[in-house]
């Protein structure tokens, strides 16, 4: 392929390797791994060897996780804990009666409803998800978009039970300090331990941008929930996983068969769970290297756009100057309409968006990037551009010219207007 | 591959067809059908050709179809219908406070929580997801398993919102009679409108065992919603779909970047979409021809068997002589242990099992046999036989042969006993 593909936060190709590890379970090895027969046995240690690789690759254990279709009902899934850690199992479904109010009323401190907060920057799986539970925002730095720690101390309420911040953001590619974080609620649970306040806090973390980049382990971030996202990773679409570390309770949105412990039915997709594993193995051993290709490839692209550009328009470069992932390198051109230069590139063959796919497509303006305190211009501007396997120096540096080329004929154009 | 794989209907391989049919969209089209550039764009309309091509053989349009990953998922969606029908679209998840309640306490006539009838030999699927919702149970006729439309009809009230009935049950393989089913409902519908009763009622049916031998049709079969799978027809696990018929609400259960207007969130799983496509395709094409085989299959599986036994045990075929999914043959031998006769030709490679493989695996014992009034003997000694693409004459000669070989050395070790 000629094309120049810089849409990696997007969607990613299937990896050779992800792919030979599927074949087999296609068409051959394709037995419910609930049956009783021994093929079908077979599968069943295939699909939890597979479950224990993507485990360990994150510092946890098979039974941590539950195999879900995607990083959106990951996402959803880890949110059941506001249904479940507070109120008793049916509460979701059951409509409330005025006799089941005032039994729940009776139990004291835990009459006020759950809270839960969220950055303001997050992806919409989360956002929307998080309004249904009417979810309060912490805001983020302006310019960096990092979580601003101080806005997240004073909203932390007595009943608030989960945050939810992103590992990396997926337009500015901002690294979140989860640690730090992590401390933050590890002191307020101390307080409620005091207080006598029974409210648990978990820490939620959409880890789907950043776990082909960073080293993700959740003992090193203490999150209690975390959503992983095959497709992002070279891995099969339709497939993702939620870490839920012991004792956090949630509330299944697929009910059936029992399956991954009751907390998600439905037949398991051993393929999916197959390259997933594989695809998660590979981004793994290649962290490093990756992280040092792209940096590479990084500060290449930047300084080709800048020399191209000769001055014309200064490109202004977004998100952090360190603690952004080594692939993300968000770009924007004041005064110039992204669309039209998506446009122009499309036919150049080089390929990038203006912001997330699913926003973009519905001529959303990014939430991103104005949490991150960019001016409309900015904002009308950017490109969000993304690097990956598909790339290498020669495609980065002719990307680079390309899209200098575009710019510099919007500049023409609107200097003519 | 010299095993006799007697278990269709609890899993099948992926077709070749459905699996060129995704060949490409996993590592060379593998965009983001939302991006805005060429290429993702025709990802996009190969997702949408592919709904159409599922839609269509179902006589639905693309636009009443919503993707899941699976059967479960459809159900538990379609179940959704019970909260998005009678309260406001958010009595999901936002807790009742007693000033939220009272204001729909005073809709009056809607204000007793809707009501819910499913089949008692219904898939865990439905029968766990309808338990969430405090679902009552409609009986079904001895032997037959066939639904008992005078209980049916008994069971409607003024409050009932839901019906759920499985097109063909996936133990017995019993043909329900949908559009008498329907009928029923038409009649209900026209007395509430006559006594001003707003609740609306619904026909839900799951046709994952159904799919690959019925001619499944919404229009004809008057089903407001449909359960679809792609795994019990020869397409890609992890795909499923929903048929929502106009104007029917639902309240989703992922929320995020609103995919599937608004009902399903999460990137769509394009090479699932296309490869479930391609599947149906397959399957609508050789439907009059798969059931003369099967039937023929049938016939000559239990003239074998019954001849190969000669008189020592009578088997017992059990459900419907008419009425029955042309594939499946389920069989008992009472007084013999149906457990032990799966591991005695699981060693001559012969794969079969005692019931659906999420409840056989927890060793329960079924209840769809149960509901149809099998006798504690009879229930012990059955096995759930289903034929498929996997078998020919003459292993399904064989198969009575190892069967018969089986269940006379089981009468023989009880007689030395």
């Amino acid at each position: 392929m000629s094309m120049i593909y810089l849409d990696h936060a997007s969607a990613t190709p299937l990896s050779k390797k992800a792919k030979a590890a599927m074949e087999p379970f296609f068409a051959d090895d394709f037995f419910n791994p609930s049956a009783p027969y021994l093929p079908a046995k077979r599968v069943r240690e295939a699909y939890e060897n597979a479950k224990s690789e993507i485990a360990h690759t994150i510092g946890a254990k098979a039974n941590d996780l539950v195999m879900t279709s995607g990083a959106t009902e990951a996402t959803n899934l880890a949110f059941s804990v506001l249904n479940a850690s507070t109120r008793g199992p049916d509460a979701l479904y059951r409509p409330s009666t005025p006799a089941r109010l005032s039994a729940r009323g009776a139990a004291g401190p835990l009459n006020a409803p759950p809270l839960v907060l969220v950055l303001e920057t997050e992806h919409a799986s989360v956002l929307r998800t998080a309004e249904n539970y009417g979810a309060g925002k912490i805001k983020v730095k302006p310019g960096s978009g990092l979580i601003d720690l101080d806005n997240l101390k004073s909203k932390i309420t007595k009943d608030t039970v989960l945050i939810s911040v992103a590992a990396a953001n997926n337009e500015l590619g901002t690294i979140q300090p989860l640690a730090e974080i992590a401390e933050i609620i590890k002191s307020e649970r101390q307080a409620r331990l005091k207080n006598k306040n029974p409210r648990p806090l978990y820490l939620h973390s959409d880890a789907s941008a950043a776990l082909g980049l960073l080293n993700i382990n959740v003992a090193r971030m203490k999150t209690d929930l975390l959503t992983l996202s095959s497709a992002k990773i070279y891995g099969p679409k339709g497939v993702g996983a939620l870490y839920v570390a012991h004792g956090v309770k949630l509330k299944p949105l697929i009910s059936g068969g029992g399956q991954e412990r009751n907390l998600r039915s439905g037949t398991e997709n051993v393929p999916g769970a197959i390259g997933f594993a594989a695809a998660m193995k590979e981004t793994k051993d290649h962290l490093n290297s990756a992280a040092k290709t792209f940096e590479n490839l990084k500060t290449i692209f930047k300084n080709s756009l800048t020399d191209e550009l000769n001055g014309e328009i200064e490109p202004v470069f977004l998100g952090p100057k360190k603690r952004q992932l080594a692939n993300f390198c968000p770009v924007s051109f004041p005064g110039l309409d992204a669309e039209r230069l998506v446009y122009k590139l499309e036919e150049k063959e080089v390929y990038l968006s203006t912001g997330a796919a699913c926003a973009a497509s519905k001529g959303e303006k990014s939430h991103v990037l104005k949490a991150a305190g960019l001016t409309d211009k900015e904002i009308a501007g950017s490109l969000r551009i993304s690097f990956g396997r598909l790339n290498d120096e020669a495609k980065v540096k002719t990307a680079a010219n390309l899209i200098a080329d575009a710019v510099k004929e919007e500049l023409e154009r609107l200097k003519n207007a």
